[in-house]
């Protein structure tokens, strides 16, 4: 294991190198849900698929989708060994509200201390980045690979991967592999490395309420007709109960109870209410009546309002009832439960719940299943030796509370399990305001993908040996 | 009468003349809510000094107050004479959702047909422009007035008027009068001529409901914490039951049931659920049980939400649990019920119903009491033959579902019921997109009003001959 050695003194003498590379992807404005800047979506995959020549890559190619490109690229060192799909997406979320960000732009980025700061930087361009190091590292000193390598990158996992399915459907002899290598799932806290196991689905949804045919002055109308803004507070309040519980007609007939041994699993992860009101600054927290937090926010479907928007919401008192309301609201469900199937509850609840005082449009926006990946899978097993090797701790075994819908569809198109882990910390800011990522905790993540390359690859050796 | 009839040959001479100084006035962008336009607001108080001055007005000032002034002139012919104070308002609505209206632009009016479009235009400066052109028409052919008159125009009825109360209290020498003319309180119909003799007031809030200190990932917190655009659901939800009724503490305890002298008024009122749901374009109305739709948007109180604001709501889909959701709403209140203590019933509300997961924020915006005013005063009775005498028909007299907070502050502070009247129709699309004028209505509406004053002035001269 002596070139092990010498490719983790070469990520340790390249860190800043590796940084500068984050901080010249992330400057890149990636929003793939932004029509706008379908151009820099595209300069985020030429990006990628210029570094993946460098890495001396074979058969580089940016593939068109319907929407964004994925960016694949591979290294076959040797059909005797393992191949590992490195999986990742280089879009980002939207950045608004713009002005509670405290660097200038969420696409200048800004280091500061062992942070840095940039949207993106940690969901998952910083985890993208952190396998490509890994690789060069490895290549710097050994000039082979302990694996076979593909890559497989996505322009279109912020907004749902809607290409995804097809692409994978019309590709599966090139991505065909062993498993695949997912650092999307994060980790708990600096000191806890993680491997995921299972996660939650998402269903995304935006109705619109339309009363009135325009605006109308509440003074002379208001009385006497319904108030579409009050249309959807009653629909939406009336979705979830007292005690969290989702009240969509049979939402929870194809849930699967927790076993005992997934309790006790859960029940040993670190997360405490003091830690989680710290970081949310809630004055108090609230979850499903019958479930510990972990269970609540991980293991628990659940239903959140993202936005809404009626009428008037400038400075100032406006004495309109509005023509319209709308809301963006989406479920988190979790293994067994199906898009279609909450779709079709949804519909039968708005249908039997919205008066016929106004009429009502429900969008769909491409969500994703849940997932459940096999915790004994080798690969799954090098991982979390590769974790304890880094951090010299073992790593611990959660499931996550958020979608990476790509892991469902590996598992259904192409029929391989993913090794979920990643760097990403609860703290970093995700989806949210001053998106950070700790570098600290990124060096040992790149340290530990290194360890990961050479414990995959000797142990399937081993195994086809016997 | 001969000076009567010569006036209003003067008016039917002039409607050109009147249209095009209407439409300079209503270019003026006196958006009162809108901190950025204050120097428009000036703009409309000079251009109405300006008015007067041309009316040889004495006294003319514009005086200042905490936000927008006051524009003050009068014309005193002779003690003996009853002294009429017309009011009016030179501020107007928001004129957002800009891309709705059909016109370039709000404030470039445009005449089609017998309508001109601009905001404003009817809410109320083609209102102010009737009285000013019924004076101008009096003065022209007999050089003097049937009565007294005073003018008090104030630019700030849009936002709730916050600075008349203490401008009467420190005028009441000044503003000293028989009676009030107020021409803000429109008409039912073209061919119905309409006196309202009742308004509701109006409370109205912005309600902020705080949660996370930041915007948070919904996949990795949700379930674990109050969704604030949830809770602001449930608590608006709640205030307003099935039955249309407002569900704070002891709301209805002020309220006085409708005579059924007052009902039998309001049955004679045309107003049909086929005209109403033309004009409001809903599928279906619907208001309080119990109540007729003349006494559900007239003389019954009600709530309305005019605006919604919470998380993310551009194109696509963010997956973020919002900080914080905001919502702008308000009461009609009627004749008993006070500002204060639906404050107070609204705070115990809220108090009592809002989570212990978030934090909230009530303001409280300047609204107006509801306000009753006497059908048989001897002013009101004369406007009531000045509109049998423009239409050919009598007019109706009924209650308003809008509020005038100024004409309570009238009755408490200087003793004076107000003369309600004004030719705005609710077609006139009035705090909505493409405001418009009827023309063919307002010129009627300007022969009324001179036909007002002469009237009044006689019957009161009769009077004391008596």
């Amino acid at each position: 294991m002596q070139v092990y050695q010498k490719a983790l003194d070469y990520a340790r003498s390249h860190y800043d190198q590796f940084t500068q590379a984050l901080i010249s992807f992330t400057s890149i404005q990636s929003v793939s849900t932004d029509p706008e800047r379908k151009r820099q979506v595209i300069d985020a995959a030429r990006w990628l698929a210029t570094k993946l020549e460098l890495l001396e890559c074979s058969n580089v190619q940016i593939i068109p989708t319907n929407m964004h490109p994925v960016v694949y690229g591979e290294k076959m060192i040797d059909s005797k060994l393992p191949t590992v799909l490195v999986y990742g997406h280089y879009d980002v979320q939207p950045e608004d509200p713009v002005s509670l960000w405290n660097t200038d732009s969420p696409f200048k980025p800004v280091l500061s201390g062992d942070m840095l700061i940039a949207r993106g930087v940690t969901d998952m361009k910083g985890q993208v980045m952190a396998g490509l190091a890994a690789i060069e590292s490895i290549m710097a000193v050994d000039q082979t690979l302990p694996v076979n390598v593909k890559f497989i990158y996505e322009g279109e996992e912020e907004i749902g991967s809607p290409s995804i399915h097809d692409f994978l459907m019309c590709h599966r002899e090139l991505l065909r592999a062993d498993i695949v290598l997912n650092l999307d799932a994060g980790m708990l806290a600096p000191d806890i490395p993680t491997i995921t196991y299972a996660l939650r689905g998402l269903s995304y949804y935006e109705l619109t309420i339309f009363g009135p045919k325009t605006d109308l002055h509440s003074g002379i109308f208001g009385g006497i007709i319904d108030n579409p803004a009050m249309v959807l507070c009653k629909l939406l309040s009336a979705m979830k109960d007292e005690n969290s519980r989702i009240c969509l007609p049979d939402f929870y007939n194809d849930v699967v109870e927790l076993t005992e041994s997934d309790r006790i699993h859960l029940r040993a992860m670190p997360q405490t209410d003091d830690v989680l009101l710290e970081q949310t600054g809630v004055p108090k927290l609230k979850g499903e009546t019958g479930y510990s937090r972990v269970e609540q926010n991980t293991a628990r479907p659940t239903l959140d309002i993202h936005g809404l928007l009626s009428g008037f919401t400038g400075k100032g008192a406006k004495t309109v009832i509005p023509s319209w309301a709308m809301a963006k609201f989406s479920m988190r469900t979790v293994p067994n439960q199906t898009p279609a199937i909450i779709d079709d509850q949804l519909r039968s609840f708005i249908a039997e719940h919205a008066p016929d005082t106004v009429t009502w449009e429900l969008k769909t926006y491409k969500g994703g299943y849940p997932a459940y990946c096999d915790p004994s899978h080798p690969a799954t097993q090098a991982m979390s030796a590769a974790l304890a090797e880094a951090w010299g701790t073992d790593p611990v075994f959660k499931r996550e509370g958020a979608s990476i819908p790509i892991v469902t569809e590996m598992q259904n198109i192409l029929g391989m399990d993913s090794v979920l882990s990643g760097f990403a910390l609860p703290t970093d800011n995700m989806h949210a305001p001053n998106e950070t990522l700790n570098l600290e905790v990124w060096k040992k993540g790149i340290a530990a993908v290194i360890a990961f390359f050479y414990i995959y690859g000797k142990s399937a050796v081993e195994k086809k040996s016997i």
